[in-house]
């Protein structure tokens, strides 16, 4: 299997009391399939995974499953602290009808996580998984950076398939693309990067900009692989300040604001979250119609 | 309720299959009791409670509770990332005996949670918790100090009772006792400035190295208040490099290597943690030594 | 010699033209000289000292030589990024009368300032200086803090007499007085850790808040020597907020800021820094009038 | 003026006895004339900018301007702490032949340097400069980034014609280009991130590797002109361990080291840097060899 194209890591919808809302989270993915998307990324950390049970990350998967198109893959984020939780729920992701598993590093313990600790950790993992992994790397989150190395050491399991890269630094993501093996998939999982990560030779983005601009994401990915540069380059010049308001600038509650804005089913996320404010949520409105993607 | 004295966050030692070892926590707890220590602090930090799931946390709760004496308190670690699991695992801590919650703030998503998010979020686990609640600040894992301010705030709730900061820093200490009411709890979590804030109006404290040195952290805390502070501060300078190795220096494996060595039951840290290698762990057995802690 | 005591790094008062306006300088200084100030330190970072010329340190330290009372130490900060630049301003503020010199250590290129090299600095400073050295660590600005091996190793040094650690951290400053000789002077940098810092065994200050408070922070130094602890506590609890105002909150143009409010000469800050603006400068105020400094 | 192109901040040689070694500064960029740089970089932070004093930097400057082509643009370093400093050597840099000045921003006291404070700081300099500014910001150094609206203000000063960032954030670049006029220069500092930088619009680079591989980083910039992406590309991987190495790996001790491995002249670094010790130019050779720059 190899791990290609644009991916969403899809906001996670509550209903008014706080649950799981399926409807919604099947509603999302129903008008997702007809924007030329190559899966959905499920309890991401833009699917508020830390704050999501392990059986509600199983139930979003199999719902995620279902309304998806057969040719597209379902991504389950599964990292948890420790090797045998992690190990947990890519099992029970598995049985759910995940085809990835996309793994966080663990992270409370920085001083001990050092570059053995980390890759035994992956290494446990895809043993035990009956899925392949892709290592995922969020030092904004994470306030660790997993070294080059550990990723070339662990690129050489069999079942550890690529990685979500979310640092921004594109200098790391040529070092990854000398260090890995060539079927090993590198992937941007941060918007301001993916236009030059493509074109070093990463071959595509979870990126949270596709939940609000999936259309345009994919088009940076196509136009790229038709040679078409410069058409690319402006989409990605005109999409900065929305993929800086989706993560950076108004985090999670901002990404379910702009799907509200934009007809999906974004909702108020989990606490402690606050959902936006209404003077953010207006300045995002003008931030999505400057961009073009609302009107 | 005052939360006063010392308290050990306590290692949770494992078996060899990796289960909660629950003979050996009462083992330690039983030879703890002899130490005049004031109560324990099960799945703390430096318990590993990122690493235990909810059930585990429970039944380390129930066995330290049987173990301890009537007069000792338990205190259990109950923050999790979202409000709800917060909530979830404080009542069942509640019902498995605990005293008191020890509530780690979320941290996940470091620029959404702000002074209000925070207070909202300690506010909205007292309202629910059957037992007081005091704040965990430690920015050393969460990347975030909690402000002053919010301390502050939560501090007027009636079931938020006191505050263990790890901070390190004696400044804040004396803001923070500024800053709440008189009956407010303010206990350090940091070996190096345990004297130091007992100096200035702190009331305990909840310290890893009073694992290894119930003794000499509960004489620090009686000199003090029998007025005899030239005492305490040699006590306070001979423990220093013990202090640091159990914490900063060789993490949760060293703590439990430690113990180890002491006597007590500390065995392996759970995965991803490794344990301490052997290089390591004879200059933690130097350390002790040279402390008097070990012969 | 022996550095003990309180002692502000003044603030460098500037003419309307922006030249250093000795004048001003000396009156401050006159009027300091009632207040039991054990000496001046001429030229630190809060006599801005990355902003003045080799020259007008020089100058600096001739004018408050002159106006400080014979008993007083005048101590020059001398501080330069290259080793030679360090040893040309201490040698040229020796002979204009300075006693010791405060040199902050290099930092430009933090990667390259391994243990050796710093003390390597210190070293080579020390052998050419003619007046003794104190080190000075403050991380808030240089962003490197300085191992405590480090100082003890250049504290054997004969001239190399103590070291202004404005760290902030207690545990520090206890690791430096077990690290280093008894005569070797342990001064604090930073006002909230002031009280704390002489209750562990520190000899003295160099504090901002020295400049505006120099009767209470003189009255914690000789309280505390007279074994009067609670009255030494209340004031440094009382002085809180303006600590953290002269240094953290409002920075150098708040320390002159404070000064004009208190009657002595402080004026406009060096450009890139800009006055405090006029809404701040009214909170200033407000906190001053709090604390019983201003009425 | 247009910046474009390629420039190394060139290492700054010195005598057996510490001072500026004009011949070798000289012999060395008669060397660099054959390699198609654009020009030159004087008394960057590669160039020990910290270290050298303003009549060294002047010195440095008239002895690049001398030797180099008559094409090639000579750019000189002249940020200090101060707006009256950096003026003052802006303007003796200009008077020693300096056709652009490439001011790094104060970064002493980061609270108070607020993007009103930051554009202030250029627009001064820009003012008092008799030949155009160049903004740099790296923030490796100066811990403070420039934040994108600040560039964008200053680059509507006329005497203000571009920026190095050397923040190594593709994403930044691109806001640079889209926040600034189509004439305001955007230029690397970064070796990692040049090829990217470029394919996105930037229109050249300062680039520590252009000192070791001239050829190699003008090729890049050519051959991306020439829509030769793939082989511009070939060589940015290829060079990336010597990228590496010459800045965040071994520091200016290295770069000088590399240099001394060329057949250029580095020699030793002024202290309290130490030069590279012989382990460590073994590594920085077997670097060299492996990318094809030495044999």
């Amino acid at each position: 299997m190899r791990v290609i194209g644009v991916y969403p890591p899809i906001a996670t919808p509550f209903t008014d009391a706080g649950a799981l809302d399926t409807a919604a989270l099947a509603d999302n993915i129903e008008r997702w399939n007809e924007t030329g998307l190559h899966g959905y990324v499920v309890a991401g950390s833009n699917g508020e995974s830390p704050h999501l049970e392990d059986e509600e990350v199983a139930e979003a998967v199999r719902v995620a499953r279902r309304a998806a198109n057969g040719t597209q893959l379902v991504i389950a984020g599964t990292g948890r602290q420790s090797t045998a939780a992690t190990i947990g729920l890519t099992r029970a992701c598995a049985d759910a009808g995940a085809d990835v598993a996309l793994v966080m590093n663990p992270s409370f313990f920085p001083a001990e996580l050092t570059a053995d600790a980390l890759a035994r950790h992956y290494e446990a993992v895809a043993e035990a998984s009956p899925i392949p992994i892709l290592v995922y790397n969020v030092p904004k989150f994470t306030h660790l950076n997993i070294p080059v190395p550990v990723v070339a050491r662990v690129a050489q399991h069999p079942n550890i398939v690529g990685i979500k890269d979310s640092a921004g630094d594109i200098g790391q993501i040529i070092d990854l693309l000398r260090a890995c093996p060539r079927d090993f998939s590198i992937l941007l999982g941060n918007a301001p990067a993916f236009l030059s990560g493509l074109q070093v030779g990463a071959v595509g983005g979870v990126l949270a900009l596709a939940n609000v601009a999936p259309r345009e994401c994919v088009a940076i990915y196509d136009l790229l692989r038709e040679g078409s540069a410069d058409e690319a380059t402006a989409i990605q010049f005109r999409l900065m300040p929305v993929g800086r308001a989706v993560t950076a600038g108004y985090g999670v509650p901002g990404l379910k604001a702009a799907l509200d804005l934009l007809g999906y089913r974004g909702g108020a996320p989990r606490p402690p979250l606050l959902p936006l404010d209404p003077a953010r949520r207006e300045a995002l409105r003008g931030i999505l119609v400057e961009a073009g993607l609302l009107v």
